[in-house]
């Protein structure tokens, strides 16, 4: 909840040795300290909008749409902007009760393996609240550009490892022209950015100095 | 790793009583008896075509590009159709180090406050593998349909109102004509589907039948 900016933890009628003894993670003692304890769901959730279950069972008997975390967490986070939505988590053994989801407009499940449906509870609460501050225009960034090698930078390089295979023997007199132009297309498939390039042309002048002297 | 279908777990230098204490989830047994130990990161990924760390800082000594999930998780998918890809987490308490760093192709963040960045390790990978298996088109799945109640239902059950509001005294004789089309644009905006109309119908019913007798 922490990681995420999510402050309001609700508790209803919390196992009391196990709340009193929790301890927070490194800088999340506000949301447990803030935490407040329900008697009921309906207290619990009176002044949402939005109440939404989650189960790892995809059981519904109360006839309530399921939506795929994917499309739950996306309808959540619109709603966010205008009202309060309350996100309801079962206990890890039982999961939710049907009382507690007839309060519920609608459930959510985790796209998890059907083999292995049921989660930890600390894991469920992280994947829902991710999938609702996930930004699907991040997903599109385009990486950062590096300023990439010029031409230029790539036949110095080019030029100076030619030197380079030359001086150590590795280039024989009858294939010489078709290993420079396998060089050269060695070199631009390195897809070299403008600081990697300095640093291989240091390199092979350090190794071509060595070669001749 | 279980939950979402993961079953290759590859420890380097494990902390031998942790790890040999370990218990794994329900279900998940497989995953733990199963994974293998190395003692140096570079053979744990040695058939690995791609490797990719994660970390909490955005800190990058080595000039890596660093990629928000959204976007890094979308370019694995890709790839592990193809080729196996490693995903490297470091311990909870100190992450990658350089060392290890310098084996990744790239690295990948979490997008989780600045103000409290560092997750717990298991939230973290549950996240990572989520974004991964994460069905784009499930996002935009429409919810399932139901059969609205039709106009015939609906007015059926405006009909059904009127009777039991008059009956109940609700209605004012001056009034009447107006408190008719606010029911019917009520009735309207419930959004019923056929299943719920029949419902409504049979309490209405019942209640008319208690009124009048």
């Amino acid at each position: 909840m922490s990681n995420f900016g999510f402050g309001e933890l609700r508790l209803v009628n919390p196992y009391d040795v196990a709340f009193r003894e929790a301890r927070s993670a490194v800088k999340a003692h506000k949301v447990l300290a803030d935490a407040r304890e329900y008697t009921t769901v309906a207290e619990a959730i009176a002044d949402c909008t939005l109440v939404v279950g989650t189960t790892s069972k995809g059981h519904r008997v109360l006839d309530h749409s399921l939506h795929r975390l994917e499309l739950g967490g996306r309808i959540i986070a619109k709603k966010l902007v205008t009202a309060p939505v309350a996100l309801l988590f079962g206990s890890e053994k039982f999961g939710l009760s049907n009382d507690d989801m007839s309060h519920c407009h609608w459930l959510m499940r985790i796209p998890s393996r059907e083999e292995h449906a049921s989660m930890n509870l600390g894991q469920a609460v992280a994947l829902c609240l991710y999938e609702i501050i996930r930004s699907p225009a991040a997903a599109k960034a385009k990486p950062e550009a590096k300023q990439a090698a010029n031409a230029e930078d790539l036949n110095r390089l080019t030029i100076l490892l030619e030197e380079v295979l030359e001086h150590s023997g590795y280039v024989h007199a009858r294939v010489e022209e078709s290993t420079r132009l396998k060089t050269r297309r060695l070199i631009r498939r390195m897809n070299l950015n403008a600081h990697d390039a300095e640093v291989w042309l240091g390199m092979l002048r350090q190794i071509l100095w060595k070669l001749v002297s």
